[in-house]
C-alpha cells in the first residue's frame, strides 16, 4: 500500500466543517478509500481499527456500490503523516477489506489545481457583457491596435507575470518533467499573489530543446508583463535568460539565479555586520559552480566582493584550469580568483571567511569549519541535506544559515521575487539589471534592524510583510535611477 | 480630442461609491483628465460648464501639480458615451484649460486586465507553505512524475483551458495584432467562468506563421486540459485545428467554427419546428465559405440535412468550379449541393427554405427573400451588420435570427463554448467529435419548450443559466457514447 493520490474521484465530498473537531494533536486528515462486500458488520470493524490506533473519524461517504462490493471514501482525522500510515496499515489487515488509497492534506490541497482565474468584474447583465466582451471591447482592442504599448494599462499584461518551466531542474528531484514540475509552479504562483500582490500564472513546456524554449517564450510576450523562468537545469537556464533578455521587451528573471544571488547577498551583509567584517576584505569559497552558485558569485561581487573563490567538484576553478570546464566556469574563472588559487575545496577553504554552498550534502567537515578563519560565516544551502549539518557546525561558526525552515537563518527565494517583480511591474521596467539586485537584497538585510541582528537573526522571516514592500520600493528606485524604468509611480509597491 | 484610454495613470482614484448618485439617466460614468494654470477660478468653471451639459460630477482629484499648472481627473456622470463627449467638447473650449484624455467606463473596466489568478487556499502559516510549496509539494511531484495522468487530477489542468489567439481574425477588427486580441481573449476567460465554472487562461501569441503557431500551443500541453482556439483567420485556423487535434492529448477546439455552427444549428432546429419542415428536407443556402461557413455546412449535414448549397461572393460552390477555390471550398464542393446547382447568391437562394449568412453586410436584398420557399428562415449572422437589415427583411420571413444582441434570435457562441468545455472536462474527453457538437446543439434547442417557441423565441437567453449545464451533461454522455471519456462522472455539468 503506497500513500498516492486519489484516482479520479466523482464522489470526493470533504467532512462538512461541523464534522472536523479539530485539536493540536489532530491537525492531519487523510482520506482513506476503502472497497470491501456490503457485509453488515464491516463499517463497525473499519470504525473500530481507526479507533485502536486513535484516529478520529470525520465523514464516510460511498463511493460506488455494486452487487460485488462497496467503496468507500473514509475521512480520519490524525496527528501525522505517519499516523495516517499506520491507521492505513491497521486497516489493511481487515480480511476481506482492500485498501485502494490514502490522500493524505498534501494531495488534498492539490486536488484540482491550486490556483484559478476569476474575473475581477462580474457579468449579471446585457450592459456588463457590453463592456468586457462585444461589442464594447472592439474599442479597447482599437485602441491598443493603434498604440501597443497601452496593452501594459488595458490587460493583463499590468500586473501578470508567466512562471515558465521545462521541469528538468525541479526543486532536488532532478528532470522529472513538465506535468510533474506544475504543482511546484503553481505554488509559486501563489506565494507571487500573497506576499507581492502579483498575478502569476504556470507555464510548464513540453519540451527541453534549448531553441524552442527560447522561440516557445519569445511567443509569448503578448500576453505578459514580465517572465520568471524556474527549475530549468544549467547551464542551460543561463543561455536561455541571457537570450531571452536580449529579445524581449519584458524582463526576463531566472529566479534560481539570481533570487538566490539575492538573498544570500543579504543575508551575508548582515552576517558581516554581526562579526563587524567588509565585505571588499573577506574571503569567500562558494562551492557549487551551477547557475546559482555563478551568480553568487558575480552579485556578490558587484556589491563589493573582491576575494571571491568559486568550487565544482574538481576544486578551484581558476584562469588557466583546464579540466572540467564550460562557458559558465571559464567565465568564473576569468572574473574570479584572483589569487590564482588551486586545490581542493578543503585547500580553498582553509582561511576564507565565508563558506557558501550550492552544492551537495556534507561536503564540509568540521575540520574544514575549523581551518577557516576566526568567526566564519557558513551559507549551507543545499536542499534539502546541507553540507554540513548544523549540529555539527554549532559551536564552530559565528553564523550558520541554511535552506531549511527547520534551522535559524532560512535563505528563501520567497523573501525575493514577489518584491522584486512588485516593483519590475509598478515602474514597467525593460530589465533586472544588476542595481536592481543589489538594491533589493540590500532592502531584504535593512529590515533587520541593528538592535534585533545576531546570529539566529540575519534573514527576515518569509511572513515578514515588510519584506515584500521594501523590497519593491527599493527595486523601483534603482530602476528609474538606472533609467530602466518606463513608468514612474510616486508609489511603487505601496499597495501591498 | 478623441476618446482614447488613460495615459498610465499613478493616481487613478476613482469617486467612492457613496459620491456616485446613479439613475437611469445617468448611468454612463467616465474620467476626464484636464490640466491648467493653478487659477483660482478654474475649478469653477469646469464645474458649470459640467452642469450647463448636464453632466454630473463625481469625485475630483489632483494627478500632479506643478508651479506650471495643474492637472486633475474629474469623474463625470453622464446618459451616454455621446452625452459624456459633449461635455468634453464643452470643456475643450474653456480658455487655458487643456484636455488630455477622456476615459469612458468601458477603457475603466479593463485598467489592468479584466482578469486575475487567485490562490483556492490562503498561504498564512509555515504549515500552509510546506503543503503548497516545498517541501510537501515534492510528493506531488513524484507522483505525477510516476503517473503523468494524475496532473489531471493534481494540477490546474483539471479545469483550465487555454484561450489561444494570435490576433489574425478579432471579431469584425480583422488582423489587429496578439496585443489588441488580448481583451477579446480577457472577456472570453471571463465568460468561461461565469457560465461554465471553467477557468480558462488567454494566450495571444507573437506569431502567425502556421508552424509557429501550432508548435507554440503543442508545448502548452503539460499546463492544460483543452485548447480554445479563437480569432484566427481562414483558411489557416482550419488546418492548425486539424493538426493539434490530431497530435494533442487534450480536446482543441475551434469556436468561431464549430461553436458558431452548434448554436446555428440548435437555432436552426426549433425555427424548423415552428414551421413545421425537416432538416433533411429543406434546401439551405450559406453565403459566406469561410471558417464558420464550412463548418455550419458540416454540422448541418452530420445532423441530417441533406440539401446545402455554400455560395462564396462567386456564387455556388459546386463539383468541378475551377475559379476562386481553396482546400476548403474543394472539400465543400465534394460533399455539399449534391444537386450541382450553379449561379449567384440571388440564384440558388430562389426556392430555398432557409438563408444562412456568415459572410457581410446587405448581400441579401428584400426581392431575394420574396423568392424563397414559403414561410422562409433567414439567419443574417455578418457582424456587426447583417446580411438584410431585421426591418426590411420584417413580414417575409417567418423566422429571422442575426449576431446582434439587440434584436430577438442572437446566435451567440456563448451559449455553447462554456458548457461544452464544462462537459469535456468532468468527462476528460480527448476530442470534441462530431456527436458532441450535435448532442450541445440539441440541449441549447431543447431549452426552449413547445410552449414557449415562437419566431421571436427560438434560443435561449444567453443568461439563460440552464443552458450550460444541459450543454454539459448532453456533451458528457455523448462523449461517454462515442468512447473518447477519459471519466465518467455521474454528474457532469451538476456543480454549476
Amino acid at each position: 500500500m503506497m500513500v498516492q493520490p486519489l484516482a479520479p474521484s466523482y464522489f470526493l465530498l470533504l467532512p462538512a466543517p461541523w464534522e472536523i473537531r479539530m485539536d493540536q494533536t489532530f491537525s492531519y486528515s487523510a482520506t482513506i478509500r476503502l472497497t470491501y462486500a456490503n457485509d453488515r458488520g464491516m463499517l463497525g470493524k473499519i470504525a473500530t481499527a481507526i479507533g485502536e490506533q486513535d484516529g478520529m473519524i470525520g465523514a464516510i461517504d460511498i463511493v460506488s456500490s455494486s452487487g460485488r462490493g462497496i467503496t468507500r471514501d473514509v475521512s480520519v482525522n490524525a496527528a501525522s503523516a505517519e499516523h495516517v500510515q499506520r491507521i492505513a496499515e491497521h486497516l489493511e489487515a481487515i480480511p476481506g477489506l482492500e485498501l485502494q488509497t490514502v490522500s493524505d492534506q498534501v494531495f488534498l490541497k492539490h486536488l484540482g489545481g491550486k490556483i484559478e482565474v476569476v474575473s475581477k468584474t462580474p457579468i449579471k447583465s446585457r450592459d456588463d457583457l457590453s463592456s468586457v466582451y462585444t461589442p464594447g471591447v472592439a474599442r479597447v482592442c482599437m485602441a491598443i491596435h493603434e498604440d501597443v504599448e497601452s496593452s501594459y494599462n488595458l490587460t493583463i499584461r499590468k500586473n501578470m507575470v508567466a512562471v515558465v518551466s521545462d521541469g528538468s531542474a525541479v526543486l532536488g528531484l532532478g528532470n522529472i518533467g513538465p506535468e510533474a514540475a506544475m504543482p511546484v509552479m503553481e505554488g509559486k504562483a501563489m506565494l507571487f499573489k500573497e506576499f507581492g500582490g502579483v498575478d502569476a500564472f504556470p507555464i510548464c513546456i513540453a519540451t527541453q530543446d534549448v531553441e524552442e524554449i527560447i522561440a516557445t517564450v519569445q511567443r509569448l510576450e503578448p500576453t505578459f508583463g514580465g517572465i520568471n523562468l524556474e527549475d530549468i537545469s544549467s547551464p542551460r537556464c543561463i543561455e536561455i535568460e541571457r537570450r531571452l533578455n536580449e529579445t524581449m521587451d519584458i524582463p526576463v528573471f531566472h529566479d534560481d539565479q539570481h533570487g538566490t544571488a539575492i538573498v544570500t547577498l543579504a543575508g551575508l551583509e548582515n552576517a558581516l555586520r554581526l562579526v563587524q567584517k567588509k565585505l571588499c576584505e573577506v574571503k569567500i569559497v562558494i562551492n557549487g559552480a551551477g547557475a546559482a552558485g555563478a551568480a553568487i558569485a558575480k552579485l556578490l561581487q558587484l556589491a563589493g566582493a573582491e576575494h571571491v573563490v568559486v568550487c565544482d567538484r574538481e576544486g578551484a576553478i581558476f584562469a588557466g584550469r583546464t579540466t572540467r570546464m564550460n562557458p559558465v566556469k571559464d567565465e568564473l574563472a576569468a572574473v574570479t580568483n584572483q589569487a590564482g588559487q588551486q586545490g581542493s575545496l578543503r585547500d580553498v577553504v582553509r582561511g576564507a571567511d565565508v563558506f557558501i554552498g550550492v552544492s551537495s550534502p556534507d561536503v564540509l567537515t568540521v575540520d574544514d569549519v575549523k581551518s577557516m578563519a576566526s568567526d566564519p560565516i557558513v551559507f549551507a544551502m543545499a536542499n534539502p541535506d546541507p553540507e554540513i549539518r548544523p549540529e555539527l557546525a554549532n559551536g564552530h561558526v559565528a553564523v550558520m544559515a541554511t535552506g531549511r525552515s527547520d534551522h535559524p537563518n532560512q535563505i528563501n527565494n520567497v523573501l525575493c521575487f514577489p518584491g522584486l517583480f512588485r516593483g519590475v511591474l509598478d515602474v514597467r521596467a525593460s530589465e533586472v539589471n544588476d542595481a536592481m539586485k543589489v538594491a533589493a537584497a540590500k532592502a531584504i538585510a535593512d529590515i533587520i534592524t541593528d538592535d534585533e541582528r545576531c546570529s539566529d537573526y540575519i534573514i527576515p522571516s518569509v511572513f515578514d510583510r515588510r519584506v515584500a514592500i521594501a523590497v519593491a520600493k527599493a527595486v523601483a528606485e534603482a530602476a528609474a535611477e538606472t533609467g530602466v524604468a518606463r513608468r514612474r509611480p510616486k508609489n511603487a509597491g505601496v499597495g501591498l
